[in-house]
């Protein structure tokens, strides 16, 4: 499937939670199978910190460039858009197509970088509706995210009832735990003290604060693996060029088992961070790292109703379908419990599957057939079902 | 009880595990008690990352410079002072007394810095047998320590079996996991890419890597807490200057629940860790922390019997005491049964406590009142007969 990527300006200027206001702005979006004529048939895909309007298929001529999500979407797949009509969109802030810090402020004529405003779940959901607005959409069969996707599908749920018929909420939570919240400022520090911050106008210096970068997401991979899976996958092995003693600089020492003495990476957990935080710090925008974490941090629907999720899911009207991944630690099935409790204290109709998986928080992204199958079963049946009626 | 620091030099070399050869050396330590004529009444205590030989007691004339170990250590306590002569010794290559980074490289007549060699949990076992040595110690009645002072107990039972009698490992592991390694290896990223780091030469350029060591301990201190914990004790609470919104530059807007839509800190969980981190970053020295947390990586006594830690411990002819907490997720239980499997495995004499307490890793340094009876209890009858014996 060839994906295209596809832009829309917004000149009606659109109010943030926070008070700021952004007079213009566009969406990058894509889109994959066909509207229907009844437009009953539209899914929209909602991403998390480190993904963008490019859900599935690959671009013309471009090799290895499958969407983040091209195992769940595409034709035949457990979202088919051999029948759906699914919809990607980059959140407004990002660094990869809609407007956000790296875009040009019309104000200044030059880059927002720091001076983007702060955005939230929110804002992303009421930008995400006008979307669906011009392109004629009057209802959603369904919203579907995983992590920080699964609070705006939430939030986009009882924020605009008559929009959506089903919400898929994966691998989320009701609102960010105080750990939730630590791992997300450590990384901010690590980025707001890189010298080459310079308070978020780094654009100016003509540099990037890359080892903030990296640091920030070297926690957070921590975070997205399980214990156990990090245990299986690397253990305490070294990696190959410490069992080589390669570096032939050091004095070469009757050691044990290999070890090196050195401050160079030598366990394979070692490396493989570093090479993902390396590699995330050379495409990443820092200021759009802080207002993702941010928007989760905020993100916390119960606040406004005295703590009470039940009364902040009262005004949905879709289907729920809720799952989360028994080794998960960062959004672990406890926290999609309290999602679920709410919405029965609420008598909604939801469906909820703890599905046994090794992967950790990652696990809404890779590949495993119960997980697959009861998306695949959910959509066939109960999406499908609903636009009989729609 | 009065403590008083004491310094033993020694000319003798030291060969460390890497290779390395420090010609001499000098040893912080602190005693409390008396030794009996018979010799038989010595409790070594072997310290974590952030401590040192100042265990109990105050210094005079010096308010709330109480040990950091003084609710478990002096008269009538669970290791009791008016019976047991105990010795707090700090660890070679530390900041807070011992030869380390921040010590004079005879050598050079320069700071050591960046060429303090790695040192490893056996090499401060080495050393502490030598500062027996010179006490005129043959056999300890015990040696303890928690986390990474477990670790050494753990060592000297089976580097030097005649040299004590009962070992005491509180909330340590036999050797660090996959994720457990990521953390100090994140930690230590943020201080060596610190610009103000110098490869470890900052001493030489008159600064400190203040932020990365800052950072290390933030992403350290959300390791040392449980999830429940961090919870209770801040969940998701915005620090009070967020909700009086006293800072006055930004302008104020009608915003959800008193955020401040600003990287400031705004949750107390923010506000308690970069408070934590900036008051380590005063007074810890960064090559210090690099070599403790690749000294906790390199620690696997397993390692040279082909993974078989029985193997490891079987020269061991201590009794041992062995105690975990139940919300321990940097060392878990199952990481302590470990440890009790393999003695049992070797027909040692163990006794197990896995103590239900909230405050995860860091309950090996708090009031407890089970966990402190049992230290007392093990004391008042396991130790002090074994005096009789020996």
């Amino acid at each position: 499937m060839i994906a295209s990527p596809l832009k829309m300006l917004f000149t009606e200027p659109l109010k943030l939670a926070s008070g700021a206001v952004l007079s213009e702005y566009s969406l990058a979006f894509e889109t994959y199978g066909n509207l229907n004529p009844q437009k009953t048939n539209a899914v929209l895909i909602c991403h998390a910190l480190n993904a963008s309007h490019h859900v599935a298929g690959v671009y013309e001529d471009q090799a290895k460039s499958e969407g983040w999500w091209d195992n769940m979407v595409g034709p035949g797949k457990p979202v088919d858009t051999d029948h759906f009509f699914v919809i990607g969109v980059n959140n407004l802030g990002s660094c990869f197509g809609s407007t956000g810090p790296l875009s040009t402020n019309p104000a200044t004529g030059k880059p927002y970088g720091a001076d983007f405003p702060m955005v939230t779940v929110e804002d992303w959901v009421d930008s995400h509706v006008r979307l669906l607005d011009q392109l004629g959409i009057r209802q959603l069969a369904a919203v579907m995210g995983g992590s920080l996707g699964g609070m705006q599908a939430m939030c986009l749920s009882y924020r605009y009832p008559d929009r959506v018929r089903h919400a898929i909420v994966i691998a989320a939570a009701p609102n960010l735990s105080a750990q939730n919240i630590a791992f997300n400022e450590v990384a901010r520090q690590a980025i707001m003290t890189d010298p080459d911050f310079y308070g978020g106008h780094f654009e100016t210096k003509n540099t990037v604060p890359k080892n903030g970068l990296m640091v920030a997401r070297m926690i957070g991979h921590i975070t997205y693996i399980s214990d156990d899976q990090m245990e299986t996958k690397f253990g305490r092995g070294l990696s190959e060029k410490s069992e080589k003693s390669e570096d032939s600089s050091k004095p070469q020492t009757e050691s044990v088992a290999g070890l090196k003495f050195s401050f160079e990476p030598e366990f394979q957990i070692e490396s493989y961070l570093r090479y993902q935080g390396e590699k995330f710090s050379r495409y990443y925008d820092a200021n759009t790292y802080l207002r993702v974490t941010k928007a989760l941090d905020y993100f916390d629907p119960a606040a406004e109703h005295g703590g009470d999720l039940a009364k902040a899911f009262a005004p949905a009207t879709a289907q729920f379908l809720v799952i989360s991944f028994t080794t998960d630690w960062r959004f672990s099935p406890a926290r999609s419990r309290e999602i679920v409790k709410a919405l029965l204290d609420d008598k909604k109709d939801v469906t909820y599957a703890e599905i046994d998986a090794p992967h950790g928080h990652d696990a809404f992204l890779l590949d495993n057939a119960l997980y697959h199958r009861t998306v695949r079963a959910y959509f066939e049946h109960a999406v499908i079902a609903s636009e009989a009626t729609a």
